[in-house]
C-alpha cells in the first residue's frame, strides 16, 4: 500500500497509514467520550465521521455505526476481525492520496474541521472497559534473571516455565491510560529481610518499579467451559498496546507467598492510549525465544512466526528535567505467543470476555541494556545505574517519570507505533 | 423485631422477617431480570412492587426506585448502606403482622399476585456485576492443614501469614450463581509428581475440589489512591453470599509457582443467589481466632466483634443419589475479617468498585468433621471419607453434587441465613 497520503502526516510518526490504530478521545468541542483512531499527529474522531457520511461508502458497517459513538471500543471489538480489517482497509482507503472517495473527507473542508483534532488538543481515555486482566510472565530472559536473583542460576527457572505460559490474575480496575500520575503506594514491608524475626512496618514502597509489558485486548468471548483452541486463539485477538506494570517489590517480597503478588501489583498498571490492531502487527511477526522444551499438543502453533517484532525504549525523565533512554530492546523476547497465553487462559474453560486484557511478562533482551525492570537492571537495589546529569537511581523515586515508546518498521513513511505509556510517580498519601 | 408476619413464612426458613435478603431474579412472567427480596418460601419482586406503589411510605427511596429494574444489584448497592438499611426495614415493617402499611401489600391481593413468586417458580441470576474477584486466605485453620501437608508443621503458616491478611487476584467472569453446572476442567498436570524429570500431560482434572468459603460485596467505591481506613470499612460492604472456590488440586500443585494459583482456580466459583445485607448480619458478630501477632495499626479494628457466626454445612450427593454431609463448622474460623480484608487491599490506593467481591479464604474448624475442602479431609488423597451408601471420595467424581448452606440464629422463626450454594460436577470436555 503506498504510504503517500493527501493528509498531513509527518515523517517518523507513528500513526502513518499503515498503522491506524483505535482509541477513545474527547475534546473540548466533543466532551463525550468516543471511538477515533490516530494518524500522524491527528485524531479522527469516528463517532462524528459517522454521523457525517464518512462511512458511506463502506455498506459493512453502516448498521454497526453506533459502535463509535461508545465510551470505549467494547462494541467495536465484539464486531469481529473481519470488520475492524475492513474498518481499517476503508479508513486508509479514504486517507491515501488518490483515495477513491475524495467527497468523504480529502474535499469535504467542513468535515475535516469537525472530526479531525490535533493529538496535543484531545484527552485520551482507557481504551476498553476491562473485565479481567490477566498478567503473564513469557518474558525468558526477564524470568531467568530474576530467578537467579533470588534462587541462584541452577534454579532460575521453575520446572513448569517452559512447558506452560505461567501468569496471574491481575488488578483490573487500576488499568489506567498512559498519562495518568501513579501515586507511590504504602503497604506492608520488611525493613529488615534478613532478621530471624519477621516485624513487617506500614511504609511507602522503597523499591518501585516498572515492568515493561505488551498488553492485549480480546475481542471474542468463549463461553464457560469450551477452551479457544490455538488454531482459533488470533481470532480472538483485537490489537496490542504498551504496558508497564508498576511493582512494588518490597511490598511483594513479603507479601506473596504461598499465592503470588497481590498489594504489590494492583496500585496501578499504565497502558498506551491507542490500540495498534492485530491486521497492523501482521509484517511485524517473528518467531520468539526458541523453547527446547516439547511443548504439549494444546499449545504447539501451525505458524512459528508468532510474536511481534517491536522496538522498544524505556525513558526515565527525573524532576530534575533530565531524560535517560534506560532501556532499549525487542517484544520478541518472548517465549509464548499471544495466542498460546489465550489459549492456555481457557483450556480449563475459563470464559475470556471481550476487553480482557492480557499482559505479556516483562520484555528483557539478553544484555544489561536491554533489561525491562529495575528488579534486574540494579540487582534488587544492590547497584545503581547512572542517568545523565550525574543522577543515579536503584528504584523510582518521586517525581519521576517514566515513558515506555514501540515502535515497527524502519521505513520512516510507514511506521507502525504505539506512541507512548507515560506515568509519572507521585509521593505516597501521609497515613 | 416481631418475626410474625401476615404472610406465610415456614419455621425455619432462612428467609425469615428478621432476614430479607436482596438477589435478582426473572419469572416466566416477568422474563427480564431485577431485583427481589426473598421471603419465606417466596420471592417479591421488587421492580413490580415499585411501579405499583409499593414504596409509598417511603420517601427516601422513590427519586432511586429505577435501581429495581436492573439487572444486578450494583445501582442498588451504590446507594451506600443508610439506604438499604431503610429499605429492609421498611419492607420487613410491609410484611409485619401489624404492619403500619396495610394497603401496601397486605390487603393489596392484586399486587401480592402481581409481584409475590414461589421461589421453586423464579430463576436466580448473578447477583452483582462483578468487575474485580479477590480471594483471600483467611482461615487460620485451612491455612495451617494445608500448610502441613505440604510443607510440615513447623512452617505450616508462612511468616506474613499473621501480619496480613494474605489474598490473590481472581477471576471474576467464572464467577457463577448457585445451581450452574461446574465442568471438570482439563488443565496441565503431573502423573508423577514425584519424578525427576517434570513431564506434565494434559488431562482431566483428577484432584477437583471444593473450598467452602463466605464472599462479600463492595458498595462504596474508593478513588485510586485513596485506602480505605478500617474505621470506614464497614460501610463499603453490602452483604454477604455462600461461596464454593472450585479448585483443580493437581494444576495448582504443577502451575503455582512462582505468582500463585491461576488456571486451578479460573474454569467456576460458585455463589448463593441470595446477599443478606451486612445490617441482617449484625447481630451474628463474634469475636474471630485469635492472633497472637501485635498487628499493625491500619489493620486494628476498634470491634474486636468483627466476624460472622454463620454455621456452615457441606453436602455431597453423589450420582446414586445419596447425600451426606462431609463437613459442619462455623464462619467464625477466620482470622481475619471482611473490613481488614477490604482495608489491606486498599492500603496501596487500589479503587475498589461497587460489586467487587471478596472471598473469605477456605473456613475450616479444627476438627477433621469442620474442614472445608477435600483437600484438607483426604490429605491430598492419601485417604478416603467414607460417604453413605458404602460410597466413598478423596475428590469429586462427576456427577457429585455439593451444596454449601449456612443459617444464622436459633429461634426458628428469625433464621438468618443464605439458601444453599450449589453445583454439580459434569464430566470434562473431550479435547
Ligand atoms: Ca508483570
Ligand atoms: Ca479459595
Ligand atoms: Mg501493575
Ligand atoms: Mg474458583
Ligand atoms: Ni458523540
Amino acid at each position: 500500500m503506498s504510504s503517500h497520503s493527501w493528509f498531513d502526516i509527518p515523517r517518523g510518526s507513528h500513526f502513518s497509514l499503515a498503522n491506524i490504530p483505535f482509541g477513545i478521545i474527547s475534546s473540548t468541542s466533543s466532551t463525550t467520550p468516543h471511538v477515533a483512531i490516530a494518524i500522524g499527529n491527528h485524531a479522527l474522531d469516528l463517532a462524528i465521521f459517522a454521523a457525517n457520511n464518512g462511512f458511506s461508502a463502506l455498506s459493512t458497517i453502516q448498521p454497526h455505526q453506533a459502535v463509535f459513538s461508545q465510551p470505549t471500543l467494547n462494541a467495536f471489538a465484539t464486531l469481529g476481525r473481519p470488520i475492524h480489517a475492513v474498518v481499517r482497509k476503508y479508513i486508509q482507503s479514504v486517507f491515501v492520496k488518490d483515495t477513491p472517495y475524495p467527497e468523504v473527507l480529502k474535499t469535504n473542508s467542513s468535515l475535516q474541521k469537525q472530526a479531525i483534532f490535533p493529538l496535543k488538543e484531545v484527552q485520551t481515555h482507557l481504551p476498553f472497559k476491562i473485565g479481567d486482566y490477566t498478567d503473564f510472565y513469557a518474558g525468558l530472559n526477564h524470568a531467568y534473571n530474576v530467578g537467579v536473583l533470588f534462587r541462584g542460576p541452577a534454579n532460575a527457572l521453575q520446572p513448569n516455565y517452559k512447558h506452560l505460559p505461567v501468569g496471574y490474575h491481575g488488578r483490573a480496575s487500576s488499568v489506567v491510560v498512559s498519562g495518568t500520575p501513579i501515586r507511590r503506594p504504602n503497604g506492608q514491608i520488611l525493613e529488615n529481610p534478613a532478621a530471624e524475626q519477621k516485624l513487617p512496618s506500614l511504609s511507602p514502597c522503597r523499591k518501585l518499579d516498572i515492568e515493561l509489558e505488551l498488553g492485549a485486548f480480546v475481542c471474542r468471548a468463549n463461553r464457560m467451559g469450551e477452551p479457544v483452541p490455538i488454531s482459533k486463539a488470533q481470532d480472538s485477538l483485537f490489537g496490542v498496546v504498551l504496558m508497564n506494570d508498576w511493582s512494588a517489590r518490597d511490598v511483594q517480597a513479603w507479601e506473596y507467598v504461598p499465592l503470588g503478588p497481590f498489594n504489590a501489583k494492583n496500585f496501578g498498571t499504565s497502558i498506551s492510549a491507542w490500540v495498534v490492531l492485530a491486521d497492523a502487527l501482521e509484517p511485524f511477526l517473528v518467531k520468539g525465544l526458541e523453547n527446547d522444551t516439547q511443548i504439549l499438543p494444546y499449545l504447539q502453533e501451525k505458524n512459528a512466526e508468532s510474536v511481534y517484532d517491536i522496538k522498544l525504549q524505556v525513558d526515565l525523565k527525573t524532576s530534575s528535567g533530565q531524560s535517560s533512554t534506560i532501556c532499549r530492546t525487542s517484544s520478541r523476547n518472548l517465549l509464548w505467543s499471544f495466542p498460546q497465553m489465550l489459549t492456555h487462559h481457557s483450556i480449563t474453560g475459563c470464559p475470556l470476555q471481550v476487553g480482557d486484557l492480557l499482559g505479556s511478562g516483562t520484555i528483557s533482551g539478553l544484555e544489561p541494556s536491554e533489561r525491562g525492570s529495575l528488579l534486574e537492571q540494579t540487582a534488587n537495589g544492590k547497584v545503581s545505574i547512572k542517568l545523565s546529569g550525574e543522577e543515579e537511581r536503584r528504584f523510582l523515586e518521586d517525581g519521576d517519570e517514566v515513558t515506555i515508546t514501540g515502535v515497527c518498521g524502519s521505513d520512516d513513511g510507514a511506521l507502525v507505533g504505539f506512541g507512548d505509556c507515560v506515568g509519572i510517580i507521585e509521593p505516597a498519601l501521609k497515613l
